[in-house]
């Protein structure tokens, strides 16, 4: 039986995503039975304009957090690719990190569903609402 | 009347957006009546482990396109904020940079309504496939 | 003040809705603070040829329940229309009522966003996942 | 070779679908290469309260036009389910009849992804907007 820990999930996040992605410095605060909790730290790097931290990295975020939801559900990374993902914006984040809580509400034999949730750090209210359905490509770990 | 041309969109791609956008290397092709074409360059620092275009480049790519869409249908750049934005990632973009093709397809008072299609630069057949409403705010240019 | 309880919430669901739509025989299970449960009976009317119940009658419910969770957030029905609705089907629904739970994440001045989940009458996992923005028209009940 | 005509189109929309989506009346209006035009007549029992016909109604409608156009593409019907759909409500329409103009943009081996697109019968401008996934079940037709 694989396991797919905090550990395996740092490495992950160093291994499989493009080097702009890296650039966001995401880290790992917790993997579960079938979802995962990323954070985002804050950075002008990532602000529009108006100071808000924007749309993309958001999107981004929510993204990546789901590959390490499914890896959880799935006990071990697999390959896997989006089939798409709705994204509400229902709150700026502004001057903090953004938490990223993804879960699994599905994981099928060739496709899981999830869900994401960001907020402000320290804020209970979400930020952003996420909706996704990714493929999963080759066979399920052992 | 204002206008909003390729000129005014290259100012607008250089201050609005965030520095971490600003490394995607973003370039105006075309500015129409209702519509914006946008060219993002092939990188490395854009590409997953496999090789292909990340999804989160792709999905910041449309994203930023359609705010020059709406600029364009606007006859000036407002403030704007990403309501909500549903991505399909149909094929993956691999060594060839990205065209994105945005084009708004009802412009209200208080809401913006878009279609982003991207493709691979050459190629024809759509790789992600985009919807998206904006929220308008402030008073639109006169 | 306004209330918006189960009895306000049977005679909207008996006034605003089209016929077509009483035709699913909705019930009102419960009204919360800022969500609602509605129930749709089982009927072979609602079901494909392969013997699940629509995927179109799933999105409708979906739709209804919303109506609902965001009068309740409101305290009152107030005219809103749909601005977008996305909708992720897990699992069928075979030979039972389907159970909407509407929930309102973000009730702001002009709009509300939402979250729906559906589920097999006694069944615990989700069947359908939906995500959804609405557009508030008029005052806000005092 | 299969062929997927409007005679073969009429006979889907009597079979599969449930008695329910048989109450909305449509018609098939076009099948092309790899798209389908669908029309649904105006009627009061479509209508809510303020006169326009209802969302659900709508969505429905997209979701039928869609396993046309993926039956017009496959040169023939297959068995199928709806991954996912997301609608954005750009205009009401308002006694008229409704046209869906249902478009595979990509047709793979084991998904389908589609763009349709409702107007008022006789006006120009989109009604309705919709982007979709599907899952296609069993071999394609020889």
């Amino acid at each position: 039986m694989s396991t797919f820990d905090a550990d395996a999930a740092t490495d992950l996040l160093a291994s499989v995503f493009a080097p702009w992605i890296q650039d966001l410095q995401l880290t790992i605060e917790r993997i579960g039975e079938n979802d995962a909790v990323l954070r985002m730290p804050f950075s002008e790097r990532l602000t529009r304009d108006n100071g808000v931290v924007c749309g993309q990295a958001l999107m981004a975020l929510a993204d990546t957090a789901m590959v390490f939801a499914v890896s959880a559900a799935s006990k071990a990374y697999r390959p896997m690719t989006t089939v798409d993902q709705t994204t509400h914006f229902l709150r700026p984040v502004a001057g903090s990190a953004t938490i990223a809580t993804a879960e699994v509400i599905r994981l099928g034999r060739t496709m899981a569903f999830g869900r994401i949730t960001l907020t402000a750090e320290g804020e209970a209210r979400p930020a952003v609402s996420v909706q996704t359905a990714y493929a999963l490509l080759g066979e399920p770990p052992k």
